[in-house]
């Protein structure tokens, strides 16, 4: 269990005995034609640069293995190169067994219990009453796929880009589709959440986040919609007497839940319960992204984000007092 | 008290002994050169042509002024003309005031009780904690304006277009605003709440609805979004202590509702309220408009509407039981 | 087998003896209360609006059954209303089986020979030398589909849309590919030319077109990209060994055959061979578009269609010789 | 007064005894961990950066106290970094009351004299004949108002964004409008100078401007077509008198004087003189805007600009002789 | 010299005895069978339809040779079918040499006096000082091109179409242009007012408007700006001593006067006097589009127009009497 | 000629004796204030960054004569800084008229050979059946225009942006655009091959490529689709009796080639000509932009490229085997 303080709340000056993720490692020669390495060294606040010079100890024996994925151990202290943070190192070495670490801990993660989330997921799901779709995603969420399934983040950037992501933004999902189910009757309850718990579930194919956030090549060739509706069609052909229309029906959710054309959906939603799938999807996701991006881009002495290009538009944290947070359901 | 079997259950050959509202009228000649009158019919459900010939009796004193906007009480029955449905009228009257019916009486409504929607929007209002606020929204919705605001249908046309759409749009949106302050502490519920009972406020003076819903020349010239702001900006600054920040921030909620300049915000969603109003809108917007569509366009004979152009798309009805639909708050 | 003048080469009073499609099929009242049936009939030329009356024999016994979809034997002659053709209908009978016609004869079709083409294919496809693909692809096309596969039209409007048409294009595209592939040795010839023959593959399941072209609900809400996608999915996952490379790169070139994301590709082309794919079946849907607009909607009296609205823009046949369509293969 | 060498037309290797704007101040280490400042020096000609070393005077005493805004006098000399220009500093001191230079003096400044623009646009407002509008605009610009107005620029950035651009550009429109009502005699020529002089006036609660230009929060989150329409709205509801019809016109011109939704007008223009103040605002800003850019962008060596993204094209000076461009009003 | 009143001054009823221009013409049958001609009729006002009934005398002598551009003098009155104004015919011939009328007395035409828009052309050229512009200006504008030049309207719908609105919005845009160079002095005034004067010269050979306004083959084929492009090019080799960089700066204003690709320029505006063009333009075009939308378009007992599609917008005619209208050149 | 180890096949380490050409030239001063010319040198595969110090022999004798363009020996060996590679120069001096070498030796050229490529465009040009298209097409390949026309590139980067890359592009068109003809004999063969050759033809005068590829003055304000245009008028407008409509259907298909308006055509294609050039153009343009980026931009250790933003996407290379690259013509 990782117990130091984060990277991100280190000062200038401040004496380093940390563990760091290797995130970048470039063996390079200095104008006088000495050796260093160009390291990227983080966790899971954020990452600094950090230069191995050739006349710290170890430096030959590590230069030519150390690679992105390590974990290393360095003592020195956070200095700065015009004018940005950068970690000076005194001494460094790889992470051993014996010192419980793993790339894992160096990964941003979801501020949610995982276990919560999990015990949500499972419950809400076993409150299918169809009975051809509850066993359909019995079947489809295998011990091994859930096991994914609760770990991948929703993205590589902008909104649930941290482990668990995608659970988290499914579980958020599937509540705002719930209240939508309440206040309209004519919506398919179990067909929509069925559809939720799928919409995003190619992306335990499409991306890997060991040791970094990156996209596969079946990921990038296929993307994660027809990943996820060609495994829930060949799931559904395995059980004969599933009903056509209901298969259609899923997987158009599935296909249909990114809303347009130019965002990758191949179709556009055609059914009640497609339009509210694209719709609850879109207000968690820009929700989540514009929280995320408030926490860590407001201008340090400035109540304003940069230009965030994704959005078109810098962000504004106005700092008012939350006096009614507190209050749950407040409309009863 | 209107009391008759709807325009829109009527088949052809059924007798009608009806109100209706006139909703186009213009005198014009047969090829033989007689005179008659060109007139639209409805009631709350739909509308259909009919045509007033000039042998049937009174013609003569109705021909130059009857008027759209007017009601009257025929008998004839249901014909048709080129396979759409027409009235034929045998005789004509305008409504008497014994008659007991007016306009607001063929306007279509939402279905949701009037008075249980008063009360929730009431109730939610009162538990504004923040006193700035509390006292505006007070001071914004007097009775006049309230009265008005409960009645204006929330469109023209595409979604809630029927009277009391606008306090029906208001509280889904409020409802789904309350869950994502469950969700996501950081948004401030007060303001979030107080904007998105204003989103829409200007249409109060954007549209007219009696006899027909049309927009007004002030809403063509000035749009609801700047109508509104005018409004709340002139409460705001009769109380000289209210806080220029709360201030700014809840007008820009007003002004970014509507998500993207080319969708008529005059800026675009710069906080995480306004970021969330412009989604919770746009998922009750959608939803609505798809329900109403598949309602009223499902072809005959068929699960699927005719193109929408707004929509970009037919849609589908795919008739698959709804076995779930009766349980509530699933989520818990 | 059919043998009659076609219907696109019929004038005003000229007589008719002909068997026609029933396209449309309506029954309406005059304005005198008799019934009629309204009807568009048509051959493989085109369609024409006709009227069935009350005074025609035997209009009683099949006004009632008469369907979209039958074939009907006329007597009658061409006449005209409002300026275009209508057919005037003196008697009509369904067609019996000793008439030897079916729905199929008047259907428009591919002008090229079905058996060559269908020989063509198979010959081009015994050239495949990598074994994975080989096998693979004589196991997609058993019997049944291949027959749907050289029946279906490549589209309901625009290009090829005519019995026979996705063969047709499919060959070729196949052509031009084979052309590129001798410029550009960097191509992968089997890979390329197995994606270009199997890029429209989904439209068996898509479209319908028997008695007329249609979009089944299936084709509507998942797309023929996806349902291609899904079906070589399927029949890949038979055979353990296939390259996972390989297959990733074979489903790249059906997912993004339409080049851009708002053409409805969940991804865009990012091989070599996906944009030579994308291009050719471009090229080839593109002149074959303009080369069928341009023989059916020039303008009489003029050299100019009017404004076709999927092109952008009105055509021009400018009707200069051609001295030297006959060579072929100029270039050696 | 300010009496030095413009920034601009200083070389390399000539002495500095100069007064500057700071524009940016920030405290770094040297790789060799010495304290210095990284600095930003400007005129209303242009900006250069300068390091002051901790060797130099006083370096301690003002190390933590300089800030963006202060004016200082620096004496030094031109020097160059890795090809661009550099200011070198041997003296700097803070500017004392007796050295009479503001913020203000190293600002860019409208080429035209104050006074004259002043008097041109009161001249003009002279001769507004409707008493409404002539009352109201008197009402508006208050002697406050109207110092800011002629202060303001029009602009951060792109066209007339300098201290007083806006009354240029006003005055320009104006021009402009006059011309398009001696043409056409069915513009209201009262109502469009009106909204010409009005169009951009929410720039002076907008934009400050000293000591560098800048959005306030207010202008971010409202914009300056809303912050005008609702000083204009407010300011014709102390007359109850005043038209309605002339009132929402009036506030029209304001609100589509951008022309486009997407130009952040949440209403295009719907009158005759919306269309024509439009197109005059786009006249007078495009034609600066390339004025502009050409006197300050050309390559040296060259008679192009780079790529100005904002225009979507570079842009070329081609050094014509313009031999009438003495005579004024030619056209008579 | 025709001397009757205007088509669309006359109401159902009136007695017709006018010459007209025929503008559509064609043969065809009524449900009985008897042959009628379907023709629209108009002078420079309007159009109307109307049938030549085979009752009327000389049907016979007429029916296959009446032809588009054909004047005939009708007898008559004003009918009305659907609710539409239509030609009653009593009586019809084709005009004759004595009656001193040609088709262009029938097509609509400048308000402004032709002589008096040649004479400020005219004037306006010879004030050209640069003599190689003066010349070339000179060679182009030969007496058979201007006279073309003085009588072709500037489109076909929108803006200026009407006989000799191309000389009309010539000038406006001259005096636009003359106004920014009097504000400029960096404006080269030779160049932009040549170009300004040749920018539309291509529509010579684009448009035909005897007997209607239509597009040539040419033009549709080539565009006028291209069409332009040529003959100035043309004109300018046959000196050969004409600067190189003049002529690319005289095409380049031609060739980019549309300002933007998506309009038809093959180049966007890279000069000072390009810009100003481009804008001058637009400001003439928009304000002339505006002002004859309304004038014609305007719903009766309403003060808006319907939808106008190319506008994206209704318009208003706010009809707020215009107090200073008769002032001229007020900004002095 | 040339005979050294190309640039981009050099190491860290390795000997320098190479002959370049000067890409970049500027003389900066070191922070001590020495003088040195930072330069860019390179041959047709890569260019690399170069100092030139003051202390190397000749340095005061050629630092303010060397000139972008000029050729260079080199003796030294190849660097790295900050990662980068960087030519470090021992000794240098000019090329000599011995040396044998010009600029043109380090251009990137086409990898077809010339002799080879104006042999078949020749001999293509030669089966030109139509008399006047042949004899025009004669005329405009001058000695002169071809040289320039089998030299120059196709553009400045994108697709075949190397010497001769025109004419090896115009070839590919050409053999597409046959095949195209032998399948729709309704394709005017002669007007497309000649439209083919035409099409980019006006690039001899908007490019130069020597010493560096640049656009021109010319080809920036006409363009080349105008520059090609405007000969071919000029020469067709030589023989008084070419057919007019065969002239405005040639200049029609290099107008329209680019496809789209936004693409810069200033018509679109409206002949069954001009869809097929454009298309083909496609085909062309695209297969070999994505060829040579894929064989450029590969990141080391891995199957991707960087994102490339013209494609709008990265780019893979999957590295399957190519079994039938051999195999030419399959299709027969």
């Amino acid at each position: 269990m990782l117990n130091q303080i984060e990277l991100s709340s280190l000062s200038k000056g401040d004496s380093l005995d940390h563990f760091f993720l290797v995130k970048k490692c470039e063996l390079r020669l200095t104008k006088n034609g000495k050796e260093y390495l160009s390291l990227e060294l983080g966790d899971k606040s954020i990452s600094s640069p950090a230069n191995l010079w050739d006349d710290v100890a170890g430096f030959k024996s590590i230069k030519n293995s150390l690679a992105v994925g390590d974990v290393v151990k360095i003592t020195g202290s956070m200095d700065e190169f015009q004018g940005s943070p950068q970690i000076k190192i005194e001494a460094l070495r790889l992470a051993k067994q014996s010192d419980e670490v793993t790339p894992k801990d160096f990964l941003p993660k979801s501020s949610r219990d995982l276990k919560v989330m999990r015990k949500e997921f499972t419950s809400r799901l076993d409150k299918i009453i169809n009975s051809d779709l509850n066993k359909l995603m019995n079947n489809i969420f295998t011990e091994d796929r859930f096991e994914r399934y609760t770990s991948v983040p929703a993205g590589k950037m902008w909104h649930h880009s941290y482990i668990s992501g995608l659970i988290e933004h499914t579980l958020e999902i599937v509540k705002i589709c719930d209240l939508m189910c309440d206040i309209h009757p004519q919506i398919n309850r179990d067909l929509l959440i069925c559809g939720a718990m799928l919409h995003d579930f190619g992306k335990i194919e499409e991306l890997t986040f060991e040791p970094v956030f990156e996209y596969t090549d079946k990921g990038k060739l296929l993307g994660h919609i027809v990943i996820a509706a060609m495994i829930v069609n060949e799931e559904i052909n395995k059980s004969p007497d599933f009903p056509e229309n209901l298969k259609n029906n899923l997987l158009h959710l599935i296909l249909s839940h990114q809303g347009k054309l130019e965002y990758a959906s191949p179709v556009v939603p055609k059914t009640l319960e497609a339009i509210t799938l694209y719709q609850a999807d879109e207000l968690s996701a820009k929700v989540n992204a514009y929280k995320n991006t408030m926490q860590n881009e407001i201008k340090s002495g400035s109540s304003w984000t940069k230009f965030i290009s994704i959005a078109g538009t810098d962000m504004h944290n106005h700092g008012i007092e939350n006096q009614s947070s507190e209050n749950k359901t407040l409309f009863d």
